[in-house]
C-alpha cells in the first residue's frame, strides 16, 4: 500500500498555506508534478518554493511528469477531457509505480482547492478502478481563488439568503442563467460575460490573485470592461500567461 | 482611523488557519465575539483557544457581545436579516468606539470563510455608511464546511466542465434548481432535501466537519435518510446544536 496526498495550497498567496498543509507536506517523500505548458512553469516554481520553505523534516524529491497534450476540439468537451483524465491517469500510475516504494507518501501540491475545478481526485479514482496499484489517499483543503477574489474586492460570495452560483467561461457563454443574479466565473480565457452581460450588471473581477501581481478591476460592466481587456492585455504581455476570476451580479440599490 | 481585520479561522479544524490568519491574529488588540446563542459556546471556546494557542506576539483581550435576538417570523426573510444586521452593526460600533483606541487593531474570527454565508462584511459596509467610527477593515479568507464537505467524502465540488451551486435549506425547499445536477446546502435545520429528492439522487452528508465528532454519510439519498436522520438526532442529543452540510446530486453512470 502507498499512500496519496493532494495537497491545497492555495491560490496564489503562500501565505494562504494551512497548518494542515504545512504538515502534510512534511510527510511526503516525493511529490509529483505534472506540467502543463510553459506558460505555467511559474507555478511550478511556487510549488518547488513552498517545498523548500515548509518540507524541512525529511528527504524529499520532485518528480515532473510531462502533461500529455489535450485534444482541443471544441466537440464533445466532456469525452476529450474524460480522455486526457484517463491518458493522465495512467502516467500518474506509472510514475508512482516506479518513483514511490510501498510504504512511502506521495503527494500532488494542487493550485487552491483540490475540489474546485481540478482533476486531481478523478485521477485518483480512475487508478484505483483500474486496480493495478494499491494507493489511498487523503485531500486536504486549500483557499480557492473564488476565495481571494471575495477577500481582495471584500465582497461577500452571496447576498443575503441567496445561492453562490460558480461557473465556467463557457457555460456563462452559453447565457447568464435563469433565476440567478449573480455568477462566478473561472475558466474563462475570453471574458465570456462581455456575451452576456446587461446594463444593470457590476463586475468585481481580479487576476493574479494573491500574489504581488495581483489586480483588482470593480464596477458596473459596461464601463469597466476596455480597462479589464487592457489590464488582460498589459498581464499577458508581461508574464506569458493570465488567471483571471470574476463576480458578475446584476447591481441593486441595496448594495 | 482604526484598523479591523475580518479573520476567517476555518471551519471545524484548528490545523484549517493559514498562516495568513496566524499572522494576522497576531496584530490584533481586540478580539470582539458576537456571541450567538449558548449552543454556540462551544465555538466561542474554539475561538478562544485560537487566539491562547497563536496570539502569542503581543497582549491581547476579548470583548464578547450578547447578540441581538433575531425576530424568527418566516415571512419577508430578507428584511427580517437586514434588520438585524443594523442592530448587530450599531452594538458592534459603540463596542469598537469605546473598547478599542485609535491605531488599535480589532479583529472578528470568523467561522469558515467571512465571505460566506456570513454578514460581517455587512456590518462593516453598515458602520462605515454610518459614518460615525473610521474603520478600515480587510478580509482573510479561511476554509470553508463546504470544503472541509469535499475533502471528508473525497469529492469534487463540480463535475467537469460544469457549475458548483451552494444554496441554503430554505431555497432548496422551493424545489431542485432546473438545469442543474448538483447543489450544495447550508443553513438547513430541516434536512430540506427530503422533500425535493428524487429516485436518482445521492447525497453526501456531513456534520461536525473538521472537528474531532465529524460525522460523514454518503449513498442513495433514500437510502441513507434513515441514517442522517439519526445521526442528526444523536449529534444533538449529545452537543445541544448540530452544523451539517451536504452535496445533492442526480447519479450517474460515470461517477
Ligand atoms: C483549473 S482552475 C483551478 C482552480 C483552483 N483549484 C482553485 O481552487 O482556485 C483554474 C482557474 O482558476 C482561476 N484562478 C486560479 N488561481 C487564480 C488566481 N490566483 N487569480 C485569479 N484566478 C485564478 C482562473 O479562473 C483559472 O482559469
Ligand atoms: C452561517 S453559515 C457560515 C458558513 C461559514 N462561513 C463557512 O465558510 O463554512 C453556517 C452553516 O455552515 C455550515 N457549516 C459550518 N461549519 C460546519 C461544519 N463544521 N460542519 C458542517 N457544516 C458546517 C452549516 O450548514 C451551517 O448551517
Amino acid at each position: 500500500m502507498r499512500e496519496f496526498l493532494l495537497i491545497g495550497i492555495g491560490a496564489g498567496d503562500p501565505d494562504y498555506l494551512t497548518l494542515q498543509a504545512i504538515k502534510a507536506i512534511n510527510r511526503v517523500d516525493v511529490f509529483f508534478v505534472l506540467d502543463k505548458r510553459a506558460e505555467t512553469a511559474e507555478l511550478t516554481r511556487f510549488r518547488r518554493q513552498v517545498c523548500e520553505q515548509f518540507a524541512t523534516d525529511r528527504p524529499w524529491r520532485f518528480v515532473t511528469l510531462q502533461d500529455p497534450v489535450r485534444d482541443q476540439g471544441q466537440e464533445r468537451y466532456t469525452s476529450v477531457v474524460e480522455d486526457w483524465h484517463d491518458a493522465r491517469a495512467r502516467l500518474l500510475e506509472q510514475a508512482i509505480r516506479t518513483e514511490l516504494e510501498e510504504g512511502q507518501c506521495g503527494a500532488l501540491l494542487l493550485w487552491g482547492d483540490p475540489a474546485l475545478y481540478d482533476s486531481a481526485m478523478r485521477l485518483m479514482e480512475i487508478i484505483q478502478a483500474r486496480g493495478n496499484l494499491a494507493l489511498d489517499y487523503r485531500v486536504i483543503p486549500g483557499i480557492t481563488s473564488v476565495q481571494a477574489l471575495a477577500a481582495g474586492h471584500r465582497i461577500p460570495l452571496n447576498r443575503i439568503g441567496e445561492p453562490v452560483h460558480v461557473t465556467t467561461g463557457r457555460q456563462l457563454a452559453k447565457g447568464f442563467p435563469e433565476d440567478l443574479d449573480a455568477v462566478l466565473v473561472m475558466l474563462d480565457g475570453d471574458l465570456s460575460y462581455r456575451k452576456v452581460m446587461e446594463e444593470d450588471m457590476e463586475i468585481f473581477w481580479g487576476a493574479y490573485l494573491g500574489t504581488e501581481d495581483e489586480i483588482l478591476i470593480s464596477g458596473p460592466a459596461k464601463d469597466v470592461t476596455p480597462r479589464i481587456e487592457q489590464a488582460r492585455l498589459t498581464g499577458r504581455a508581461a508574464k506569458g500567461w493570465i488567471m483571471d476570476t470574476y463576480l458578475l451580479r446584476r447591481t441593486r440599490r441595496s448594495d
